[in-house]
């Protein structure tokens, strides 16, 4: 799935962190329309019709407006509701979609504020269309990323400019402490100030038709995928914690407390999470869990798991530890006021130092006196990223598997397009998910399935919907971006087909695509750089030609965690994000340039790859270098490339490439899909003309060529 | 001359931006001996000899310790001397070597602290070598920038914890605002003051011996190669001041008052720079020149300056003004005190917002409130830094005959060490610096001239000297790195030569790095990069084969004014330059990878490039592509490129860049300078062999080889 560029920049400037969104790589597609009071948007104006999806918000706002005066403290003039939950998650459950109920706008970035008399919702490019139709004529619709929106904090101080005393409240769990501060330093030069409201107005309003909590079962993750005990990762904990001489780490994130006690469930959509906190101390491991009572002793679920919850976390069967070993760990209930009155706890001995990371919530954050606050990266965000050989085998296991389950699909899609049998986007998805269901330690998906046929292939995040759904033909590319979760790894790849004659210019945005993909892929550097430094190697065949994309190049990925992992990633920036990390062996990240045309076609290769020790010819003093090697094993769509464009070290990768899907991918395979990997795996040889003025190598398509025109023929 | 990454770094460390010099690609070559008390260096254990160069600082030391009781406001208890001048010059005038003469280290970078006790010079890898050197045994060196070395701050919290009260003082003209207040907070934390010292100690010491205030005649630089008015220059930074509100700009360096009002002098080796600083305010302007009453009414010393400096200003002979329309400039005596004073009078308007840039010094800085202060980048550095038509024009024709005087140079230097004449590294300087002198509007050097031999080569700054002299040879590479300062232009070419037959592996090294060069010259970018952001490019050919630069890859330059100029860069690095722009057209770069194998060789192309919009084959909406240009025009070494690893588009750009040589220098060249170049520029076509496995297209020197093989013949 390609990562978002534009996601982090929302998420940094939301934190505090960027003066500004650059809008160098998010586009300045559509500078028109990019703030818009509800009486500007043309969807609000008189005989306009009212997209389907619409919601009324009318009484909601009004319900939240009747709480603002009655908070405690005194009343207040705005309350800002943000997209994310207790533990900063990209993807909340539907529990904790606040920002959608108020707003009605449910996509996963967006930030809604509430004054007395009007309301303004932010989001990014990538919503400004759904948005537009979700959003009732109560709102101001702000374009974030797009030349001339204010943020946030400046509308708000414009707005609050005649208020005296104004204070704007928020939820201190559903906003990362840095954020907090950055706004309560920007309002307090306005006068205004920044109010705690402990008890979430949205959480008072929100009473009929709000999704339960989450309550999905806890299962185990055993070693033979983990690679590592749960005891084990404490210890490393420990250790970082020592060398910063933290008493105490506080652990927000739920894929770190997935990660780091073995433990998966199914609280979040398309994420292996339990809603949870944890604290490592020296000599004790508290974990909080939503229903922990149901959960100690629930039987597993899951077929690989064969020891209840209590007894793989060495506890008691009502959680609690007989001895303060370390060993054990103590699961309590999950509550936000049982959270914070631990850290405060251990914060009222003066000499503990208590570490939280940049994603704390300000209520934990601001438990912590600050001169008794450790407030950085995380201790677990980096050593997660950096599987261990378990892992990595898993990794490459399941991305095998989940090639095979690609491969199905793509040779029955293919033939049955070609011999002229309806299909649409949303089959596709569907067919898709059930070859990934039949392989073996499968636990779902990872991420909806991204099926976009010509122009829809344009949307990045386009997820097709009975209302966009279209046919897949032989005359239009289709770019198909799926993910699967297993017990030993999550998978995220991305190719792009075309079942008839593309044209000219479509092999040739193809294969810039592709180049940049490859070189990427063959960059060799030495250890110590950031993805941001890299980044520019897969953008240059592109930008050859004038093109481009507007999202970032990799992201990180779990195993069998989330499908965007930090600290890492692959991604111009002209602002540093302080959680990054340098890129360090086994580390995996997706290699995903794409073109897109609006309207026509969308061109999108996503190929996990991981990050090895690199063999390079001559020796540099004290220099290690470091490569990719790719983990995601599919072909590509040889009717779509070029061939005479590519440079002899990228025919050789592809045929490396292609050569590895036939070896591990092929013994897997029967049937038709073995002939259809067999056809597109051949070895393509690369023969030049010469000429004094031309220098281009023509590479010839050759037996692979011969095959695939019988195939078309079918 | 290639790019101060280090410097950079060291200065961004002391400007309190970096928390630390990350050694990525300074490399972690000499980790032992980092950090050494006199005690452990082995320079100074008993019976060690004791270099030529190291200078007694004995009693300079005991006298500026003499000075600490006496403080005003009470005694200090360590003393920071930085490297700088006022005005935070990279090359400060020989008179401003403060660090210089307290500690006997006179290298360009570089910062004293003195203790009651002790005293430790921090320096960076360029200086390694000769700081040890030059300091004598009352010092602790570090080496900065190597893992373990602790930071200038770090250092003297340690050394001061155990005095009650301390306090550190330094002068507050010689230390930029930012490093000061980062000092500042990290002291307070630990109960140290930072005092402003406002009579500099070392200038209350440095009593004999201690060279004039420079003191050059200044020259108005003629329309004709400033291609701006000065009160146009004038009315550019007035529409920046009032789109901040601001009623006054600060200029404190020395490049930016040269440039601002369109004057040269020679008080600073190598730079035309003149000691000023000059107020803008919205009707006012007043330069501050060291003495400025004789400058006024001086004959212009330059043929090409006709008027003397109070026509040039439209100020009356005694510097003032009849009238304020802001035509006129009031020229004023430079004073410490006179600039600060003016400058508090200015902000006791409490209505008046002060504008300075970042590398403002804390007097000046500390004398506006905090309420009306705007502390960002220079208001001057980027409209500097993008030339005009008559300065690009002005650029082209200076590289041009700079061109000629290092080819005619370079002809008689491999004919004559052909033939068996001798030539030294300081001949191969004097004589080209002659050249240089030769030519049409040479105001002499930019830089002093880097000449290399064989292993001399591999130190990145090195200036040869009588005692480092080595021969120059038919089995050595020859780096030469070189430029002259000229009315229409600044240059700065490095060409790296072998005048015999150098091995395959010096061959691929070369060719290597010729590769980034070219493949960095090719890139076409969408408008809004940083330079940080496409440096990789340069150096991915290297890479492949596991070497590596351990320097930028390009830095700004200027016209007529300083080689190294921001406020943009080529670089990689892991922190964000505050002053760092984006790169935009009419800006210039150099572009310069190198490889260095200790002890062997050195290998650097530098090419003087220009940004340009950049044709592209197909548009993208709203989106700019830029390129480089090449604006240095002198022939690389055949000899040295392996033309078989270089691919189709390499040479393409080879060719083309050859031509113009030959077309655009070729014509101000006679005889055998002429041929010399014409040999060397002889189109290569390349012709790719065809087999199944051989993908390299094989690149066949043809006439060129033929013609060079009849030359090494002579």
């Amino acid at each position: 799935m390609a990562s978002r560029e534009i996601y982090f920049c929302v998420l940094l400037a939301f934190a505090g962190i960027l003066v500004s969104c650059d809008p160098v790589e998010q586009g300045e597609l559509h500078v028109i329309h990019k703030r818009q009071a509800p009486a500007e948007r043309p969807s609000c104006q008189t005989g306009a019709a009212v997209p389907e999806t619409r919601v009324d918000t009318t009484t909601r706002l009004q319900a939240i407006r009747t709480l603002f005066p009655g908070v405690p403290g005194g009343a207040i003039h705005a309350y800002i509701v943000p997209s994310v939950d207790a533990h900063q998650s990209e993807y909340p459950s539907y529990y904790d979609l606040r920002r959608g109920y108020i707003s009605g706008f449910e996509g996963s970035a967006g930030t809604a504020v509430i004054l007395t008399n009007s309301a303004a919702l932010w989001t990014d490019g990538r919503y400004h269309l759904e948005a537009d139709e979700n959003l009732d004529c109560n709102w101001t619709f702000m374009k974030q990323g797009l030349p001339g929106v204010p943020s946030i904090s400046d509308w708000l101080v414009d707005q609050l400019k005649t208020t005296p005393g104004a204070r704007v409240g928020a939820s201190p769990f559903l906003m990362n402490a840095r954020t907090w501060k950055s706004y309560s330093e920007k309002f307090a030069k306005s006068g205004i100030a920044m109010v705690e409201v402990a008890n979430d107005l949205v959480d008072q309003i929100w009473t009929s038709g709000r999704p339960a909590q989450p309550n999905t079962p806890i299962n185990e993750l055993p070693m033979e995928y983990a690679g590592k005990s749960w005891d084990s990762k404490i210890g490393d904990v420990r250790g970082k914690m020592n060398a910063k001489g933290a008493a105490a780490y506080i652990v927000t994130s739920l894929d770190e407390t997935a990660w780091l006690f073995n433990l998966r469930a199914s609280d979040i959509a398309y994420n292996p999470f339990f809603i949870s906190y944890a604290i490592v101390e020296r000599n004790r491991v508290r974990l909080y869990i939503l229903n922990h009572a149901t959960k100690l002793t629930q039987e597993p679920t899951d077929a690989a798991t064969t020891r209840k919850l209590y007894e793989h976390l060495n506890t008691g069967m009502g959680g609690s530890c007989a001895s303060s070993t370390g060993s054990c760990v103590e699961v309590l209930a999950y509550t936000s006021n049982g959270i914070v009155a631990a850290v405060a706890d251990i914060a009222s001995n003066s000499s503990n130092k208590v570490w939280v990371s940049l994603l704390c919530n300000q209520a934990i954050y601001s438990a912590i006196p600050e001169a008794q606050r450790i407030h950085g990266k995380s201790a677990i965000a980096l050593m997660k990223s950096k599987k261990n050989i378990v892992e990595r085998a898993g990794m490459q296991a399941s991305h095998i598997r989940d090639a095979v389950a690609l491969i199905n699909f793509l040779e029955r899609l293919e033939r049955e397009v070609k011999a002229g049998q309806p299909w649409t986007e949303v089959k596709a998805a569907v067919e898709l998910k059930k070859e990934r269901f039949k392989q073996e330690l499968n636990r779902g998906l990872s991420f909806p399935t991204i099926a976009g046929s010509g122009s829809n292939g344009a949307i990045i995040h386009y997820r097709p919907t009975n209302v966009t759904d279209k046919q897949i033909t032989t005359s239009d590319m289709f770019l198909l971006d799926s993910g699967g979760q297993y017990l030993d790894g999550t998978t995220d790849v991305t190719r792009t087909l075309h079942f008839g004659q593309p044209s000219d210019y479509e092999k040739e945005c193809y294969t810039r695509v592709l180049m940049g993909h490859i070189d990427l892929a063959l960059l060799k550097w030495p250890k110590g750089l950031y993805g941001r430094e890299i980044d520019a190697i897969a953008r240059a065949p592109l930008w050859e030609a004038g093109l481009r994309y507007l999202h970032g190049t990799g992201h990180g990925i779990g195993a069998f965690l989330s499908v965007h992992e930090g600290p890492g990633r692959i991604s111009l920036s002209h602002n540093v994000n302080p959680s990054d990390e340098a890129l360090e062996e086994h580390m995996y990240f997706s290699d995903e340039p794409g073109y897109y045309e609006d309207g026509q076609f969308g061109i999108r290769l996503e190929t996990i790859v991981t990050i090895e020790l690199a063999q390079t010819a001559h020796p540099f003093p004290n220099s290690v270098f470091l490569g990719f090697k790719p983990v995601t094993l599919v072909p590509y769509e040889p009717n779509l490339i070029n061939f005479d464009m590519l440079g002899p070290k990228q025919i050789k990768w592809l045929n490396d490439y292609h050569k590895r899907v036939e070896q591990e991918v092929g013994p897997k395979l029967s049937g038709a899909a073995l002939q259809w990997v067999k056809a597109r795996t051949l070895s393509i040889s690369n023969q030049s003309t010469s000429s004094a003025t031309t220098y281009a190598p023509t590479a010839l398509l050759m037996m692979g060529a011969a095959v695939l025109s019988v195939m078309s023929l079918r």
